[in-house]
């Protein structure tokens, strides 16, 4: 199996985002789809060591913010690569709450969806999350930031959409586990073995080049 | 609700390949997401109604092959617009198949995926397939075709990556239960009151507008 292979899959990019015993959390995520139509269902699949799932789980409800492709990249990784437990998420970052007071972004984002959840199924280290939409509107206009843009951006090269090879040929090392980029100043490859991923703290091993 | 608001999510374009007695059939799907990494594990959101899904349901495995945006729209058109109940889907098109002898297409995509189904979710109209990955390769290079372009290269709009609005500003008319994209001559405001979505024959009312 070519796991690589994985990352030709295509997901946007968004905040889950809940606010439990006065304590506002969120973080990155990029599987929210949208289910069924009657009734309007969506499904999330989300880390169970993350937080935020921890309080969604708990308070069995959470907004999904659909970032847009304008979304500067210090929010996303501010909310990627922090970890609630030391720090508060929200703080800062200008933010509305939903009708069951969970935080959601209106700039920099498209649409925000305010889930309730309806049934929790454990599939290994992810819960995957069956929710009802009580209420979605548009936020803003443009493009959605989709995680392969997320990706190129990161890596420096260009967002563009045409059948071209991506513009610059440098591989991209990849958390298979969060989804975390590497973008360190030391090569990957010469990081030492006992590294880890600063996000998810799982061993080099795990991650993928993708060029 | 605006549920409008819910066509900014991000969606692939995949064919789900599925062969049971002797019988090849494939359909158009936009809700493939990895769940989790380890192990391999995918969830595939199908409706209940399609043959496909019928025969995925009764195998228990089934292909996902991950279209390019080189895909041409007949392809897309022919496994998303025709149902297998009175054609053979796969009649004309080159494939290969997996070791469950399922069919997948190495043209035009950029990868597929073979499952097998570990637990079906009943969620209303559809069903959530959660799935091992037993095999997974790349088959071409280049960009997937996501759910945004399929619906912009069906409008006549251009297919690019930028903040700016779209080239074209007609308006989409998207049936809400299949997501079938309205093409037809007659201006979608025409259309008499008895006319019925061609895939799913679901009634007018069930479209949205998105311009």
């Amino acid at each position: 199996m070519d796991k690589t292979s994985l990352f030709t899959l295509t997901y946007g990019l968004f905040i889950a985002g809940v606010e439990e015993n006065d304590k506002m959390n969120g973080c990155i995520i990029n599987t929210a789809v949208q289910s069924t139509s009657d009734p309007v269902q969506m499904s999330v699949t989300m880390m169970k060591e993350n937080l935020t799932t921890q309080l969604i789980k708990k308070k069995g409800s959470m907004t999904i913010s659909v970032l847009s492709l304008d979304c500067p990249l210090d929010i996303i990784q501010s909310f990627g690569m922090k970890s609630g437990r030391n720090c508060s998420k929200f703080e800062g970052i200008e933010h509305k709450v939903d009708g069951n007071s969970n935080p959601y972004l209106e700039k920099n984002t498209l649409a925000y969806m305010s889930l309730n959840v309806s049934s929790v199924l454990d599939i290994g280290s992810h819960y995957l999350f069956i929710c009802d939409v009580v209420e979605a509107e548009k936020t803003g206009k443009g493009q959605p930031m989709t995680y392969a843009d997320y990706r190129a951006l990161k890596s420096g090269k260009t967002v563009s959409k045409t059948n071209d090879e991506p513009s610059n040929d440098k591989t991209t090392y990849i958390c298979t586990v969060c989804h975390y980029v590497y973008d360190g100043e030391i090569p990957f490859d010469e990081l030492p073995d006992d590294w880890t991923c600063p996000v998810c703290n799982k061993p080099k091993s795990v991650f993928l080049a993708e060029s």
